[in-house]
């Protein structure tokens, strides 16, 4: 796999693929960026991107983690002395789970978000771009009595963030691809480059395949669950045998293999007893698909190997916090 | 005059009245702003209400001129030096015309306006703000593609200098209630004191009586105006004989005389040949207005005194001018 096809790998989209190309031809020193709001403990939504942010270090990529703490500030988490150590705890979970610290910077929005420059900067932002347009970034569209003046400004900060921690490229959930097309047509504005984006699938809900996974609504796995909770929400997953259920459902077993294991395993092992079938390797997703819709793998031996990939996955990011803890 | 009707003297409202006492009652100390955008030349327009800060002096409080320098930079007005430099002599105009310098400060907007602890409250202040809200309080309610996220974020703006730039009163044309009603609404949201506002009137255009006067459309008088110039930009006002013309129509002569020359001098003379009546003294504007009203005054009288009286006012502001200037 060349530097191309692995910052291509499960991307939902890139914009514009003639750009990353470009990044992918000289990789070096480049730098791409995710932000998260600073959480205690991690689950399978920062794990989707942060996946990505493997891909890119070991395509030759610098990746930089911005840990938004002016926005878990104002949202209420707590001070910004117990923001930080919250935010410390999800370096440390991002840093065991596989995020290579050699070429990973870990970066504050409080250490540039506050400046002077970038505020005179956010203004200049907020006087060129119409309340129209920045309305059709936010990340869900809001009616006009539930949607706050934060919600227009929020996306202009983002696509700052951008220029001031002078990214090559923005990588995201595809939630966040409205906000990086804003950031495409606004950086020129204030005479900045315009950068690539990368975009994310997200995965359906764990229990019912219906719209997408959620930390704070539904079922999702993370760094604190043990083997056997972990197991047991495996096991109560939608997995009907096809990729590609009726309506707008979506397998989130199938793609939890393709999104989270198969990038991070070279092989997959499904154990079975002989009587049924024995052992079988996967080296690639679409191998494992294809058994699933033909019936040579059953939805509960996919669940099962899941479970234990999934395992071997959370585990030191789960010993990390556990050392953190004690 | 006590200090409450000095305070309370043209003034189109108050929010509220019983707050507005409570301060005359104990003027000592208090502080009441206004802010201007930094200008070159003094108009009528920033004259209107200079007068009130005139008052507000002599009623026993301290004033605040504020110089919204960082307004100014975003709106292309030129670099912070550039700006600094109009802003001195809008000062120096200032003092001219009569605010006194000793219990008046003036403060530059970007000496606390891009402060981390401001720029954190201004963020705190976007979240708790519908955009709905923010949008009924845009000076002039503007259409989605015409409005920029600027016109929701000012206003918050407004409401963070009344508490940083600690106020006891905020000051400003009528066109500024909407404004100063967000800032009580959401002070408090911030755990911050609310305070009264104080609105002046707003003159109609010198020309047609219709509107208001503007420095960017229509004619207005500046401290640039020669009396030559003066002269005939009053002799060519509207001037109906009566304080309330037809329609929606106000007459501006008047108003000049009620706003800006009787808080100003004790007494007005109207100096005209024997053959047409003679001098006459006013020593309040109802007088006039009733002469005017009665045809005892006639429009051309009342133009020429009014020309006079305003080229005193504007005389030391004019001088000041040339002299910066040379």
């Amino acid at each position: 796999m060349d530097a191309y096809e692995r910052i291509m790998r499960n991307a939902e989209e890139v914009v514009t693929d003639e750009e990353v190309r470009e990044l992918a031809a000289d990789p070096a020193g480049k730098r791409a960026y995710v932000g998260y709001e600073p959480s205690g403990v991690l689950h399978l939504g920062h794990l989707l991107t942060a996946n990505k942010l493997i891909d890119l270090q070991e395509a030759g990529l610098e990746v930089v983690v911005l840990l938004a703490d002016v926005h878990a500030y104002l949202n209420g988490k707590g001070t910004f002395e117990e923001i930080r150590e919250t935010a410390e705890q999800m370096k440390a979970q991002f840093i065991a789970y596989g995020i290579d610290e050699d070429s990973a910077e870990f970066v504050y929005g409080s250490e540039f978000q506050l400046e002077k420059e970038y505020t005179l900067d956010l203004h200049a932002l907020e006087l060129e771009t119409t309340l129209n347009r920045a309305q059709r970034a936010m990340a869900e569209i809001q009616g006009g009595e539930t949607a706050k003046v934060s919600h227009v400004v929020y996306p202009l900060m983002q696509t700052l963030d951008i220029e001031y921690l002078d990214l090559d490229l923005a990588v995201g959930g595809i939630d966040q691809r409205k906000v990086h097309m804003l950031a495409r047509e606004e950086l020129p504005e204030l005479g900045y480059e315009v950068r690539p984006a990368l975009h994310t699938p997200i995965v359906a809900d764990l229990t019912t395949g219906e719209g997408k996974m959620s930390s704070s609504e539904g079922v999702t796995i993370s760094m604190e669950d043990s083997t056997d909770e972990l197991e047991e929400k495996v096991n109560s997953a939608f997995c009907p045998p096809t990729a590609d259920p009726e309506g707008d459902l979506e397998n989130p077993v199938l793609e939890l293999f393709e999104y989270h294991v198969f990038p991070r395993f070279s092989e997959i092992v499904v154990e079975r007893p002989d009587e049924y079938g024995g052992n079988v390797t996967y080296e690639q997703y679409e191998s494992l698909e294809a058994d699933l819709e033909s019936g040579e793998l059953h939805p509960a031996d996919a669940k099962g190997t899941l479970a234990s990939y999934l395992d071997e996955l959370i585990a030191p990011g789960r010993e990390k916090l556990r050392e953190i803890r004690s």
